[in-house]
């Protein structure tokens, strides 16, 4: 099945293999629009964050930028001084090149930690990097962001806005370590859309909230998650500047596009086996549902029990029961599919069926009140710890 | 190498096989004392309680008990009215064959989830039980707790409180699901000591927090997590009422007991290759070291980076940072064993000839302020995968 690709227009992209990673595969990249950009982002919440974090968190601000410089193989945090100072000649010598303020060029990086990034070898490929700038390299630069990712992530739509026809495009990086409050994720979203700062860092915030922040593979957090939004007004509508029809339309396509790719990294989550959709219903807060859905979620024992396709309710009672929150067991009924399996806390039915289906969601109804969340995760397969023992 | 028992007077034990386990192990264990004991128990936090844990709980309030009878195979958790019957005509048939008062008798159960007990085979055991009693059966009660454990977790210590000689003797299961605010996880201990019970359950909770709440395997807490403390008087020794020199000494044999026994657990963590102590200094608090020791200690990443014996120190600093307590990465000092591998939040030396020993001990130190945290976990193998696809 080929994928139609729906690019916005005057964005370029690179990528190469500069030699961080072994492998020789790609592990530098570069998005370029040729007009100025509006720019929103989301980053980790973990306490430590990487160099490229810092510096991209603090240029996107002023609410502009113009290029993404991003490498693979190495995460440049825990880098101190040295990282800092490693990533910010790598953004000067893409502007140079680029020709371009270095305040406009934003960075990130994924990878091993507590290592230096081979400075020398990447700012010696910078300026192949730039010449070989092409729409028509969005594959090359979503390869290069991957790390034990197996395939490339990428999603992209056409929609019109005020009578102008707009595309929106993203590509993401996941695998391990992606958890809520983002993962070692990367995300970048790319339109033509003339839209205002604020609206923007809006519709992102919401976007990711209900996409990248919903999924979980093992419950960790990392140094280096960004996900980054750029407009450059290209699609030539009027600008938005208010949350009206126009704002909410965009913002439809924009959480599609999210949710999608969040989809694929999930399907592509280290080791995974099955594609799990937890969905906690009629709970008296969205806060308890988001804790109920993420404790079985991440319950290991639930995971495992996907894995051998064992149809163990008992686990995801129990990790219901792990959150601090006021439940009436004797009303709780849990679905595998359409069957119900649990009826006010007893078993009422076999699963076993269910149990074999790649894809298996599990509704819990806490009959409690009326708020609800929706959450996506893997099974844990011994591939997981494999790849994860292995990983250097 | 053979294991010395020092049995409490008067406590008697039996443990035989009553068909709820499909294997023919034992599955059903009694302890009783001659006299009527003093009982201390800390429970489960989970929101959901087994039938057992809600019994025992409620009748632990008047301080008293004689009897404890408990079942592995079937955890009698989620089982509704059902379960609590069930819990109840068992130790009610058990109250009636030792000729004590049914309240006396305490209950817990461990095993699959959501599945009613077959009482039937149980109540047709009991005579056989009670008749078995003998103080040197203690290793048949045991084993008769034992789910997915490899072996069998006892200790005991004698010591002399205001001349007399003391004893206190422990027995747990654990395996899985071994998580802070305890696991499934059974744990009696049993001593003829005079205490009153307040100084019991304060000593209890003590010991408690030190041992059994800082272990962790799998981040999971389960329905039936029970440990009680019963304590008959039979030693002889002026009854402890106060917080004088005999209650410290009675609790410092009683935390050395109790971390004795969580020792047994992790070891015996299913599928564990490495036993792995996380130690947190120089704290801005107590509540900031537990948070971020338990962080790290269940880590997918970290365990499976442990199992692959890789010095993968990043994975660390990231679970560090997972934790919303305000740090200073330029700070942080690691070390693995004795040797130091991160110093001020950079590396400093590669630690992989420590990666290779059955026993690692991580040191985290903050250098923020005076609190401190160790807890005690294992590795994640594909082996703790096996075992939890397959468990019924």
């Amino acid at each position: 099945m080929e994928v139609v690709l729906f690019l916005p227009l005057d964005f370029l992209f690179a990528g190469l293999s500069a030699g961080i990673k072994k492998n020789k595969k790609k592990d530098l990249g570069l998005i370029y629009s040729k007009r100025l950009c509006k720019v929103a982002g989301v980053f980790t919440r973990n306490r430590i964050k990487a160099a490229p974090v810092e510096i991209t968190k603090q240029r996107i601000k002023k609410g502009t930028a113009q290029a993404v410089v991003v490498n693979s193989g190495n995460a440049n945090a825990c880098t101190g001084e040295k990282g800092k100072k490693d990533a910010l000649l790598i953004t000067r010598q893409v502007a140079q090149e680029l020709k371009i303020k270095e305040s406009l060029v934003l960075t990130a990086s994924t990878g091993i930690i507590g290592k230096f990034l081979p400075c020398g070898k990447i700012v010696a490929k910078i300026p192949a990097l730039t010449k070989s700038l092409h729409q028509e390299n969005f594959e090359d630069f979503c390869q290069s962001i991957l790390t034990t990712d197996t395939r490339i992530k990428q999603s992209s739509i056409r929609f019109k806005i005020g009578g102008k026809t707009v595309a929106l495009a993203g590509a993401v990086k996941g695998a391990g370590m992606i958890a809520p409050s983002l993962a070692t994720f990367l995300g970048f979203l790319l339109t033509d859309l003339a839209i205002s700062p604020p609206l923007l860092q809006k519709a992102l915030g919401m976007a990711v909230e209900e996409s990248f922040n919903s999924i979980t593979i093992d419950g960790e957090m990392s140094t280096n998650d960004t996900v980054l939004l750029l407009a450059n007004g290209a699609a030539g509508n009027k600008k938005i500047c208010q949350e009206d029809k126009d704002y909410f339309k965009f913002l439809s396509f924009l959480k599609k596009i999210c949710l999608n790719l969040a989809y694929q990294i999930v399907q592509d989550g280290e080791g995974a086996t099955k594609f799990v959709t937890v969905k906690v219903k009629s709970a008296p807060s969205l806060k308890a549902a988001q804790k109920i859905a993420f404790s079985v979620a991440n319950s290991l024992l639930v995971k495992t029990a996907l894995f051998g396709e064992n149809p163990n309710w008992g686990r995801i009672i129990s990790a219901v029961g792990q959150v601090n929150v006021p439940l009436h067991l004797n009303q709780i009924d849990i679905y595998f599919g359409q069957k119900k399996v649990v009826e006010n806390g007893l078993a009422y039915s076999s699963p076993a069926q269910e149990m074999k289906k790649k894809e298996i969601k599990i509704t819990i109804d806490l009959k409690m009140g009326s708020a609800e969340k929706t959450v996506y995760t893997s099974d844990l397969s011994p591939e997981y710890i494999r790849i994860n023992a292995e990983y250097n």
